[in-house]
């Protein structure tokens, strides 16, 4: 019902679009590691596909989108060839692939919760897996490189808020029925504009209390370099 | 049939209390690790859900218990707002943080083994079950924040045989058909129980015969510090 | 229904057969990272199971085999005693133990796709699942041992290739009709066979485009060594 609201094949299109920035930033970590073609690959999969199959397994949309609909497996892949041969140019335009994958999390954060909700999950559940499918694909692609997630860094500009303020304007459209084309592109603008905002700004979430001493900045920036 | 043993409010409490304390040992691993207060909240609510998570993923109980009920995902929140401001304090009592651990080791791996062979699964594959939930959030936990998991290392206090002690007596009671309150009482607190003298008598198990040589002591103390 | 191709004695056989090898790899490694022995039946369970155990939770095939035939628990079991006392002869014979290692490749991607199409996934999507049944358990073991997974790394023999072929020449033989016996067996065989001259003549995939300058060479050299 609820996905009635997009018309499917714009809300396909904008899937791939996702998919395909996503990608992108799989690639270019596997690249940076000095991975081969294929690990170039899996990376790309890993992070395009990764948060929507967490989403269908919890849900239990099996088998997942992911497997049922060979563009989404395809994109990577096209994805995974562009950073093959172009990485040096696709680096130098690394802005504009954060402004891609900025895009992407807007939009996955309000397709997953409105993919949850319509499998039957309660409104913070919804929230909770649009949030999950917006971050679970670079979890999974900051493990698998054998890096800290970035998710969890405390130096790395904003992630995870600009989900959650999209995947929350959801739940509350849903809440009081009044979710439609319009409130729905909002909360994409909200999650992506606050994302384009984080990083232009550096807005960072703080760590525990009393845990910023000098040598702990020190050692931090160390582990950063 | 078997989950009437217990009394559910009794069970929901149960459970809570060990969300709460795996929660709070994910929440420390964040702050020592200087994760942002985003990371704190990921690792206390996987370090929380994940092995049930799991478990309700493999026996097919979806949407898993952790997206239905909102007790589940708040309390680990709360242990997070608890650890960021009183870190120092909780590290301080990190000997009774062990020991609500330990009780929520005790208590996992019985509320797992009964909920696998409910769903019916095997009297083996339910006590595997029953380890895995109380094990596997611990694991995920220190995959996510990069570190070896602390359950395969050999420099740590037993940690697996408390749980599988825990799921053998009930799938031993339920075999023999003797599974009352009082039995599930004895292999929770035979979970709790050996755990905590694991920790305190340090009881390590072996590593590979011949892979004791000074060398490789030496080696792993230096991993270790 | 295309199971039927397979004597199930002999599918379980060779099922058993292949798990076993997989486990070995597993308890070597854990042996390596100096593991305890639960660390070691942990690392042998996972690498051998993983795989099979992703594939069923993607096809919907809950409870997965794993937990369901006790003979695929307890084969990892036999394996990490094996291990656990015979490390320093297994590691002599590691040769053969990649023999093994790329038969049970040959065979788990054969099995895996069939598996998958037979829960009605599509012809790229069922060999895509080959793929994945063959390589995740030893990805699951690296993500465990803290180690970026071999199926990543440049300089490792080519994995991934082998498995993508096998994968390749079920579909295309359920496409043009003609999986039998014999062209089954003909995939086990191309996976194995070319897996093995991988090994033999140390098959590697290109990384990506102009990453080859000395440097990077001498940095990987000291990465691996």
């Amino acid at each position: 019902m609820l996905q009635e609201l997009f018309s499917p094949s714009v809300q396909h299109a904008l899937d791939l679009a996702g998919i395909f920035v996503f990608a992108i930033s799989g690639a270019l970590l596997a690249v940076r590691k000095n991975f081969d073609v294929f690990g170039i690959a899996v990376l790309a999969e890993v992070t395009a596909l990764g948060g929507g199959l967490f989403r269908d397994l919890v849900i239990g949309a099996v088998p997942p989108a992911a497997f049922t609909d060979l563009g989404y497996f395809v994109m990577p892949l096209v994805a995974s060839v562009f950073v093959f041969f172009l990485h040096p140019q696709v680096e130098r335009i690394q802005g504009s692939v954060n402004v891609f994958d900025a895009a992407g999390l807007g939009l996955f954060c309000v397709t997953g919760t409105t993919k949850a909700y319509d499998y039957g999950l309660g409104l913070t559940a919804s929230a909770l897996m649009g949030l999950a499918t917006a971050v679970g694909g670079g979890v999974l692609r900051d493990v698998l490189a054998n890096e800290v997630p970035s998710l969890l860094r405390w130096d790395r500009d904003l992630y995870a808020v600009p989900a959650i303020v999209g995947s929350t304007i959801i739940v509350l459209c849903i809440r009081f029925d009044c979710l439609n084309g319009f409130t729905t592109a909002l909360a994409v603008i909200s999650g992506f504009g606050l994302r384009l905002a984080a990083m232009r700004f550096h807005w960072r979430a703080p760590r525990a209390w009393n845990r910023r001493s000098a040598a702990t900045e020190a050692e931090a920036e160390k582990a950063t370099a």
